[in-house]
């Protein structure tokens, strides 16, 4: 089976709305909406730098569309078109079902339609997605807007993901915290809820510790946590001790959860995803972490490639 | 240097026409043109599939962005945005210096601008590239709207390409023919004259007759090309004799011309890019091949992964 085939055959299905020419031309047409801003967003997972090698295809191709759904969450804006790259050692028809069957199960909640790609032979399994999505024009939420008096808030559970992926190296894969680790949930929905609301917003893949700095360094700010505000799941504080929990919140990574910054006056978003305050912005930079109110030494930078 | 950081100091630099917000956050917010459909296109190089090891990174650059502004101009649209995602053995700052300077010289004459990226390790070297481009509504020209009696072009030389890497691989990358190969020119203003006026419009990666095949295939037609009207170029026809010149200019892949049909009546566009008739479309399928008008036996299926 040659290229074309291969995608035409586990890759094709691209209509839907605002598709004008899908997959198969030499670039897809897309209709834009009125009134509306694009987001672009790209994120490229790697055989064993981001997923264990032998990882179910499905989970690969979840999780490859879930992380590129997070970044448009954490821009407040709506998922329209993907583009899949996909370099493979070799091409085995098992394991491109399973790959587009993953894809398809994280995309079609959100309307969500493959419109191009390209698939090449190499020796590693490296995985590029694009989403291209809108947003209402001037109603992107940037990393940029936090200011001092702002309340830092966190969705959903932190931590989870990186417990489940110390189980997964211990070899299991199944139950709840290895299933937040290879089936990420992107907060899309709570994304959408944040426009015009939140003040900034960043989505977690290196860690709280590490994005809110990333988030708080755009915003020419600073914030103080509190780390028993940490929303821990019970399965993780069922698994591991509650320092090790702590950690895993905070310098984890995976969570793909968001966390934005409210003024101290706002509402919070109600759409269904659990929401948790767990500091303030203030002037200065960096983060001052407190345990029950006292002052604790937390150092951090996060997962870096190059480092 | 951290990931950040190394994004940030080879790849700053997002500010252009239609940027609201360029490198630096979790995504960029683009401002689309009214009246204007987007057109995006992905292609990926993997270092030793598409290019030799140890070539210039300043080419590789070059040539990842020149693939994908060759899918534009196929679809007679005008480049915008561009996202990189870059998967590196290591991240040495001369390599990266001289990537970013070819990205840069690729990009610079269109005012395309790289508004998002992803840097990550992995054993293999690989470059995706896509562009978000836009063109006047119903302005896109595809592979399938070509029909009977219209006449097939192709811009520029063809087998210039094929043959440089002939002298690339015999260890010389200096040179008219190597450089038509490390540093191909896309066709993108060729491809804007053609919209509202070519049937059909393909671009030349896998090879003449194997691109001509997908157009017709599209476009549910045949043709019929002759030989000695193929575009060879002096350099070419120097180097190797006329029947390997003509295996390379149908077979070659990697010219990144133009192979495009208008209808009989059409006047040819005057864009500066040299166009040569080579044939015309018939009803039924498949290439027709003649020399001087006597049928030839020429049989092709050009570059193809995982055949």
């Amino acid at each position: 089976m040659d290229e074309f085939e291969l995608i035409q055959k586990y890759f094709a299905g691209s209509s839907g709305p605002g598709v004008v020419t899908g997959i198969g031309d030499d670039g897809a047409v897309l209709q834009p909406r009125s009134g509306r801003e694009l987001v672009a967003v790209v994120d490229t997972l790697v055989a064993d730098t981001h997923f264990p090698a032998g990882t179910d295809p499905y989970d690969i191709a979840f999780r490859a569309v879930a992380v590129n759904l997070s970044d448009v969450a954490a821009m407040a804006a709506t998922p329209r078109w993907m583009t899949l790259a996909l370099t493979l050692p070799e091409a085995r028809a098992e394991w491109l079902e399973r790959f587009a069957a993953g894809m398809r199960a994280a995309a079609t909640p959100y309307e969500l339609v493959l419109v191009g790609g390209d698939t090449t032979s190499g020796e590693t399994l490296v995985i590029t997605v694009q989403i291209i999505a809108d947003v209402p024009a001037g109603q992107a939420v940037t990393r940029a807007g936090a200011r001092p008096g702002d309340q830092v808030y966190v969705s959903g559970h932190v931590g989870d993901a990186a417990g489940g992926l110390e189980l997964i190296k211990a070899g299991s894969q199944e139950g709840h915290l290895a299933g937040r680790f290879l089936r990420p949930d992107a907060r899309v929905v709570l994304g959408q809820a944040l426009q015009g609301l939140a003040t900034a917003a960043i989505d977690i893949s290196d860690g709280l510790y590490a994005d809110l700095g990333k988030l708080l360094a755009a915003s020419g700010a600073g914030a103080v946590i509190e780390l028993s505000d940490l929303p821990l799941s019970p399965a993780l504080q069922q698994q591991f001790d509650a320092d090790v929990c702590r950690r895993f919140a905070l310098s984890g990574g995976d969570d793909y959860e968001l966390c934005f910054t409210l003024p101290a006056a706002s509402d919070v978003p109600d759409c269904g995803t659990r929401v948790t305050r767990i500091g303030e912005v203030v002037a200065g930079t960096g983060i001052e972490c407190r345990l029950q109110g006292s002052l604790v030494d937390y150092r951090d930078s996060g997962y870096l490639h190059f480092q």
